[in-house]
């Protein structure tokens, strides 16, 4: 994330910089014309140089960065970047590691806001860091991994299907950091905040003291299908495909039930409560609204086990969040805080930008007032082909396209609409797993497929497209979805056949 | 509705018969070619016909027409056509006016079923129906009236905006048959089915009993902006513009209260019950899902007040249906019966066809199982432009564009885009008023508006799209969209301006 592919070009970062400053000019200078006059500076100069007012510099190895106008739009938060304000990045790049050994992000994000070099520059001062990454669970290798550390792996595309429910080691996993270690039998969680009497509850005590039910719920992360927007126009963030998704029955209890043990008063009138925090062991921090976590019917549920087996521990081991229909990030894992609240969380993934889908027309969000775009929640409207695959050969008459579809809230799927023709015709596909949930409690994906005839054409693309119980639709093209954090991708989807 | 414009044109009736029968033969004898063999019939022999194993046959005035293979096709139901089977239509035609006096249905529809004439007329048998339209009440005349008997009226667009909360006398009305003359005093409803006691509850009763609540909701007409999906492709139904959508502030008891009050077993599993049932004074049936009803936030109301009067006629006095997020068809009027179920009503409004919207692709009923296609609940997200009015001459450099945006199931709106160079860029409007509402319980419409300087074309489109809370968005086009009942159009909406 840290320093990720937020610009399109080089071009965009420079608009809107106009030729008011010296901060301005510095960022003109990148290494190819700075040879003739280099300026240097002391770690103690760049302390000094830890805020907005006096400017935000930074160091990376022995160069010197300036990247005030830039912790606005850092994909991870600016909470994340500021850390390593009037300091070094080493210590935090080695728990984002994505960050290193990317020529991107060094060469060109970074390399375009060098001001200058380190008068005293000392590389032992890293030499000694920890290895966060020393204990992370075994994975399944076929997983197709976009980096270990954190891991970000996706089902493979044509595993997806296998079985309605996901097994535990092909699910998808999205992590942000190292996966803690935890002693399951001294864990605890804290619930506190408004209207509520503040308890510390073991995991001995939450499967002791409240009815375990069970879910089929689908989770898809944010970023599912950025590979597509990227085709389109540059966006930041992991470069998923569409694997960043699966399913699996959660087995735990729902949280409405701890929240009334807690004697949660629920008059949301009472110092206007409207929101239920969270925080997970490795700080992430996200919110939901406190209406779907007190209705009867929304199913948010505090789990311990997945498909029928203890939390993996990249699942979340020992307690995870399952909010059903809403976006995979806000499903923590490693919880350990519950605060009920009259506000969002403040932090990254809830009121810093990794979650809000900008309009497609802003390419650059300084001057931008994230807080007018909301964080993702529930999820638009979503199917996808997995058979045949993208670019594949058919060497039949006939063909047979499989794939599923899944929305947000609950909501089930009505139809989903096949063609093979660029969308001049389309055909209804026969819904069949999943097609069996209440269409307002529809919290799992359901598979189609549909079966063409007399196949003609040696080479053209398949088109699938969804309508779920509030007849909302997909968009159809990539310019209507576009945005530059590459989220919420549910474009009508298209894939490539050969004969 | 009845036997309203279901047919693109004749071509696609005759599609589907084939060559294979005698009955499919007479439809092919329309007027013009029946002068030399015109077949008589009794009124006995019509009287046989009131069935699919021996044909359905009807008459109006002194004709006979087999409408066997239409019923299915019946915008109003086949229910409702149901009643003139081996009989005349003249009885229902005569509440059903619309049909009265419309050669579209009389020559088009009805003439290419046309099979021969009663050889025993007897007109006086018409003469002495009562005339059920006596007693409608006195209505705004600047409402847009489709049609008067029964009353389908909707809001003038320049009145639209007027004021965030419609004016009761100013709120679209869509009535399906004359308005029923209910004494309040003596009115009562039943509640009754599964896991619930049986009770009769006194309007005075009700507001005795239970505490008043107030919400804001706006009612969009399943139908509303039909007339856009008319230009594109013929469907049936009222001919909407896009004034059958009016908010108002809504007065009554929640229903969960009184179900709680009746001992409902809220066990769903107990008899499997996952649908409320409701019938009105004028047999109109619909039903939602129970999680809508019993969930605390989900705010169904039986409504006295509408905007702090009493209940309108107009508007189901004495008391109605609110389902915020809703379309306008199951916030029902003039209740009379409200009943626990595993299941959906059976009835043209909710099982039948009325509001199933269908796939583009389909143009004939027949041979569909409209089952696989719900009916609508929730809305999906909706914007249009109220001013300037479509067509209309601009005569400034710069102009001011306003309309307003919503979606179902409290979806609040992030983001109205409005263009005004074909889609080619986009501008964000600035949200007003219904913009503070919650994001996941947004009941009315937000207005919107933005300005656009330097106009230099002379004749341009001005689009607008919206995207709500789970970041749904609108589809671009009518094909999109396109269905044979004309139902939810929520395309892009773009109309034309001059200067």
């Amino acid at each position: 994330m840290f320093f990720s592919k937020i610009f399109k070009n080089h071009k965009i970062l420079f608009s809107g910089f106009g030729i008011s400053s010296l901060v301005g000019v510095s960022y003109l200078c990148n290494e190819k014309y700075m040879v003739n006059r280099i300026n240097y500076y002391t770690y103690k100069e760049v302390s000094e140089h830890n805020n907005k007012s006096v400017g935000i510099w930074t160091t990376y190895k022995d160069n010197v960065y300036d990247i005030t106008d830039f912790v606005e739009n850092h994909p991870g938060g600016k909470e994340k970047i500021m850390l390593s304000a009037g300091s070094q990045l080493e210590p935090y790049w080695n728990i984002y590691k994505q960050h290193l050994n990317n020529k991107y992000i060094i060469s060109s994000i970074l390399g375009e806001m060098k001001i200058g070099k380190l008068k005293d520059y000392n590389p032992k001062k890293y030499e000694n860091f920890d290895e966060p990454y020393l204990n992370e669970p075994i994975r399944n290798k076929n997983l197709n991994f976009h980096s270990t550390y954190p891991c970000n792996a996706e089902t493979p595309v044509k595993n997806i299907m296998n079985n309605w429910i996901t097994p535990n080691d092909l699910w998808y996993i999205r992590n942000h950091h190292p996966v803690p270690e935890i002693e399951g039998n001294t864990y605890s969680i804290k619930i506190t905040g408004l209207n509520i009497n503040e308890k510390e509850l073991k995991l001995k005590d939450i499967k002791k003291l409240f009815t375990k039910n069970e879910i089929i719920s689908t989770i898809q992360c944010g970023g599912n299908r950025r590979n597509e927007l990227n085709n389109f126009d540059k966006t930041s963030g992991t470069n998923w495909s569409y694997g960043a998704i699966s399913t699996a029955k959660w087995g735990g209890v729902w949280l409405r039930d701890i929240l009334e043990y807690c004697n949660l008063d629920t008059d949301l009138n009472k110092n206007e409560i409207n929101h239920v925090q969270f925080e997970s062991i490795d700080s992430v921090k996200v919110s939901i609204p406190i209406e779907k976590v007190l209705n009867p019917y929304g199913d948010v549920m505090l789990a311990y086990e997945m498909n029928e087996k203890e939390l993996p521990r990249d699942h979340g081991y020992p307690l995870r969040l399952i909010v059903p229909g809403h976006v995979g990030i806000r499903n923590l894992k490693w919880i350990k805080k519950i605060t009920i609240s009259t506000d969002e969380v403040d932090g990254a993934w809830q009121s810093g930008m990794s979650y809000r889908p900008l309009p497609s027309y802003i390419k650059d969000v300084r001057n931008v007032d994230i807080s007018n775009y909301a964080s993702i929640q529930e999820i638009p409207v979503q199917s996808l082909i997995i058979e045949p695959i993208n670019n594949s050969v058919i060497n039949k008459d006939y063909l047979e396209v499989k794939g599923f579809a899944l929305s947000g809230g609950g909501r089930g799927i009505i139809r989903v609409d096949v063609s093979i023709d660029g969308g001049k015709t389309w055909i209804e596909a026969k819904l069949e797993e999943g097609s069996e949930q209440k269409l307002n409690k529809a919290w799992a994906w359901s598979f189609w497929k549909v079966k063409f005839d007399n196949i003609k054409d040696n080479n053209f693309d398949i088109l699938c497209k969804a309508t779920d119980a509030s007849y909302n639709t997909q968009p159809k093209d990539y310019e209507d979805i576009w945005n530059i954090r590459g989220l919420n991708n549910n474009a009508w989807h298209r894939i490539n056949v050969k004969k």
